[in-house]
């Protein structure tokens, strides 16, 4: 690993910033990077002639194709003028976007210039160290033991998802393969039938060293499911919480598993996996002798950013080792909430005690007096990511890289072997063979094939400026949670906006675990459900690019409808909370919410804050007096024509 | 589509250059792109107050991060400098690597500080068009009709492929789903149990539309795989060419088919799909009754360029539809040669009949006298493209767009239906119901999730750089053809290069389909073909970055095995043309060729080529002789220490 000076890091010297602030420095390194691959470009044999001179340039043709390319430069650029999304603004709090980091953008066009294709060493001798590296820290953030553990950039969440399903799935057939091999078989004699249904990871891949002893791994490993197909009764289910992101359904598609395989694990009021029925559950399933595929947790869900319970998912996993001698992979979708565990660690990557982590963030300056983040339960499932099998996260969301960077961190490198293939056009001897890992053929290991080694530059550059620490990524992030808290105050706490004779309050969902804030404004009085949801699918459509040019929007955000489809009653809490009867959540059983996920790192100042907050009451004043205003022409319009109709 | 002025294009104005030629123009577009996007900033709502001040930006930390990112950028320029290969240079034929063009590159740039996320409109509004504008360019090439087909953009050409297979393993299933429903059953009742196992892709397409007409779409649908999981037994067999990428190995894998399912075809002499045999495996699995669960052709094989006889292949399906009422899907992996689809097109985009086409691409001046491209059966096929349900093709390959860009193309989006789901947390009323495709959620029909809408932006500002015919793709795809040509000549024609009392000859494959050529040296007089493998291999890594920097190398290409396990005895027939006997073939079973994809548009003009050539010339003589060197050194050090046993 590279060693790195680091310095007291500005937070708003990482970013491009809100008005432009750093567009000297933007430019300057912009000019750099593009310099130092024109000089490489020209550098390289420069005995050899010139194909193009200057006079070339000069003919008709060749000007023109330049002006071409320049008028389709200009034709793109009104285009993204005209109705992109101002993510870097604090005024947009919505999907979990915001601005992205200097560094990985000019890693990225650095890098891109050179074009190196991640799939295989050979096309990408510098990037695909840059992304192993990468993976690596990512490893190490969580707890893995680096030796053991590896890690690697996919094109985003969905696709890390992906690879821990495939991973999961394809070692649970090994047992059975491993059973139906004479050769085999007294590996796991002790077992008894249903124990072998649910072994342990661990005891698995282990069983893979023992086969490779015994020279019999690459033809078991065709005995897999990776050989025969899937065949529903060995794999069992797949539990994944009823805040599942719409990937496992598709993954549950791909994978051949069948979505009526995945069984939904219910979710308590505060959209946590309800952890005594994820018990129960697994129980059942158990003593049923149902194989158990994977246990899915997620840490930051998409719709409310809930962070389920790791430590205690470990400890089922424990109890039912204990108790039955069976268990069960974990793989948790760390897709949004991943980085935060950054907030946790000190300079050395130690967890920091609980008991003394705010008042580290209150030393390095990052969390004023009155706020504090996490809750204790959400540091014991940081604190737990260490022990589960594979990990989702995203650079492009809490890392502040530009789109698209997701990964994956698997727990024993091991399990790839699982998976590996070979393409013969590609052959490397550097195969790293104590490491697992083919480091000639990234593409071997992965599910994806050619790929940007940009992307690993990008994440690299970021990882070494930001450690993934509290002095690094923690100040970033620590500025979105203290906004959300600071904003989720305000809103709390609003007096009722009074529009003529219309009265609005707001509703929040309370204590988020990360820095996503659910809220709906509520006409006081107002005892239909449907009526609120079309007020704040109004707001939400007034507040985005649905209703205008978004550039020219005072404030955006994002919404997410909460039904009793994916939720059951879930949802009714909130409902309750907003005022409505039962009977009104039984007749439309959804409601409609306002979801920001608040990732600026503008407004971590008090000050700063306080202006905004003004601004943003003004906001939502103006929207509603726009509202009422068109309900009551509607109302005038059905009136009149009422009139025409008695006329 | 957007209407473009098209001038007659230079292709030396296209790309950056061997010695960054056009360094003035890609810098001022550079600046360009960055300063829009600056002002871009800085205009959204002038009103609200600076939060960093120029004060603020001159503090010890500010300046102290600024370094550090600077530094940083140092460190990787450095790493990319010394280890990037050189793919822009004439010097660079191996991979399927080339400069790329700088409308690409810059586009990418300039939509990447926006951070568009193409998997939902709510976060692209500009890039999801250009996804959709450019997957529909590519099914125009292809002669799909642009009302009934889509297409778009995949991280690479293995997801695509995965996602034709996906489409057609879901699409396998339903004529079983049917039949299992009462209420949907009597529309197959007039087919045969074993014609419900192979059913035409477009009746199985009318199925849906039916299905939909009555109600029963969505329930059947999760009576397919995608509900139920896989059985082997319906999906039946996928065949594959032995020629095949191994992400068709992953592919059987990932989609629970299993690898043994696989068939593998065998290729002829010219590794392309030996139709006979494939027309043969086709019935006899008919007879059998066993499921075709799709039928895999490649346009352009990875190890040599072969194009599979895809009209032969359109005429077999055929066959099979009026001989047994059965048909099969027909996936097209075009990922390396697609684009060359548009050097058959006019500026209407229609065929240009055969006879007239080398006049035609004489008159563009894209083709000398004395070469021409495609033959005959190569040019049937592409025409029968059209003719295929799913094409894979990528435009980071012959689209000369930087990685990571693949595409696929799908002849009727009705069967999207089939992998479709939903996002309920991103809810778009925009879905655009006529057309199939959401695309208020992109994410929700494909494969993978977030991804970068500046990929998009990159193919789109290609596509209307470079129209998809002979006048724009046709002419930097001409180029490499005619300098492969060339090179092949040239290197056939050599006379056998003496290093002292060796002698090194050239053998080449014939007349390759695209331009791709594999060639070996061998050394008179040497009857060992482990030998024969030695030299190549070692050649390949004198002209690698396996032996030193490839900066400083003078020539640089890649490499493959044509292995007896992959491609049974076919390699068998250019090891004798290199003078092998049988029974040594039989023994080594396995031949390593020098591979070079040709793409470079620099050696168009015969001049240069020439030049290049006499160049090329020496570099091999130089290797050679380093060779015959380290080998003699060899010979003396096993002479001495066979000595030193004596003494």
């Amino acid at each position: 690993m590279t060693k790195q000076f680091h310095p007291n890091l500005n937070v708003d010297a990482l970013f491009l910033g809100p008005k432009s602030e750093n567009a000297v420095f933007f430019r300057e390194m912009m000019d750099y990077a593009v310099s130092e691959h024109l000089h490489w470009r020209s550098g390289f044999h420069p005995e050899d002639s010139t194909l193009t001179t200057s006079v070339d340039r000069y003919e008709h043709d060749y000007r023109e194709t330049l002006y071409c390319t320049e008028g389709i430069l200009n034709q793109l650029s009104a285009k993204l003028k005209n109705t992109s999304i101002p993510f870097f603004s604090p005024r947009y709090q919505g999907h979990i976007s915001s601005d992205t980091l200097m560094v990985s953008n000019l890693a990225y066009v650095m890098a891109m210039m050179y074009n190196p294709n991640n799939c295989s060493y050979e096309a990408s001798p510098t990037t695909t160290e840059l992304e192993l590296e990468s993976g690596l820290d990512l490893c190490r953030m969580f707890g893995y033991n680096p030796q053991q553990s590896w890690g690697h950039i996919t094109s985003g969440g969905t696709v890390a998802n992906y690879e821990g399903l495939w991973v999961a799935r394809n070692l649970k057939t090994l047992s059975f393969a491993i059973s139906q091999h004479s050769k085999a078989k007294d590996l796991i004699d002790h077992k008894t039938s249903r124990q072998l249904k649910n072994m342990p990871t661990t005891e698995l891949l282990d069983l893979i060293t023992e086969l490779q002893k015994r020279g019999l791994f690459e033809e078991i490993r065709e005995m897999t499911c990776r050989g025969t197909g899937v065949k529903a009764e060995i794999l069992g289910k797949l539990l994944v919480p009823q805040s599942k992101h719409y990937s496992w359904m598709k993954a549950a598609d791909i994978f051949g598993i069948g979505q009526e395989n995945i069984i939904s694990l219910p979710v308590n009021e505060n959209y946590q996996t309800d952890i005594a029925q994820m018990r129960k559950i697994t129980f059942e399933l158990i003593e049923q002798g149902e194989p158990i595929l994977a246990m899915i947790a997620v840490v930051g869900t998409t719709e409310v950013g809930a962070i389920d319970r790791i430590d205690e998912i470990i400890a089922l996993r424990k109890e039912c080792e204990e108790r039955y001698g069976e268990s069960f992979y974990i793989h948790v979708d760390a897709a949004y909430a991943g980085y935060a565990c950054s907030m946790l660690l000190n300079e050395q990557g130690e967890f920091v005690e609980y008991d003394e982590l705010a008042s580290y963030h209150r030393s390095v300056g990052i969390m004023p007096e009155n706020i504090s983040w996490p809750k204790p339960e959400v540091y014991q499932s940081f604190k737990a990511l260490k022990e589960v099998d594979s990990i989702t996260v995203d650079p492009h969301k809490v890392g502040f890289i530009q789109y698209a960077a997701g990964a994956i961190c698997m727990k024993d490198k091991r399990i790839l072997k699982l998976i590996s293939s070979h393409a013969a056009y590609v052959f490397e001897d550097n195969d790293d063979k104590t490491n697992t890992i083919n480091r000639g053929i990234l593409g071997s290991s992965i599910m994806e094939g050619s790929k940007s080694g940009a992307t690993a530059a990008a994440l690299w550059a970021a990882h070494r400026l930001l450690p993934l620490n509290i002095n690094g990524y923690g100040k970033i992030i620590a500025a979105g949670i203290v906004t959300a808290q600071r904003l989720l105050n305000k809103l709390a706490n609003l007096s009722p906006i009074e529009i003529g004779k219309h009265r609005f309050e707001v509703h929040t969902f309370p204590s988020p675990d990360f820095h996503m804030i659910n809220f709906t404004f509520k006409e006081i009085g107002n005892e239909s459900l449907n009526n609120h949801n079309a007020l704040n699918k109004r707001l939400y459509e007034l507040c985005s690019y649905s209703t205008g040019r978004a550039y020219t929007n005072d404030f955006l955000t994002s919404s997410t409808i909460l039904d009793y489809k994916e939720y059951g009653d879930t949802p009714w809490h909130y409902a309750e909370r907003c005022g409505f009867s039962r009977s009104e959540w039984e007749k439309v059983r959804n409601i409609y919410v306002l979801r920001a996920a608040v990732m600026t790192y503008c407004l971590r100042n008090e000050e700063h804050f306080e202006e905004f907050w003004q601004q943003l009451q003004a906001i939502f004043v103006k929207k509603l007096i726009q509202i009422v205003d068109e309900e009551e022409k509607k109302a005038i319009l059905r009136l009149s024509l009422d009139t025409s109709f008695i006329g």
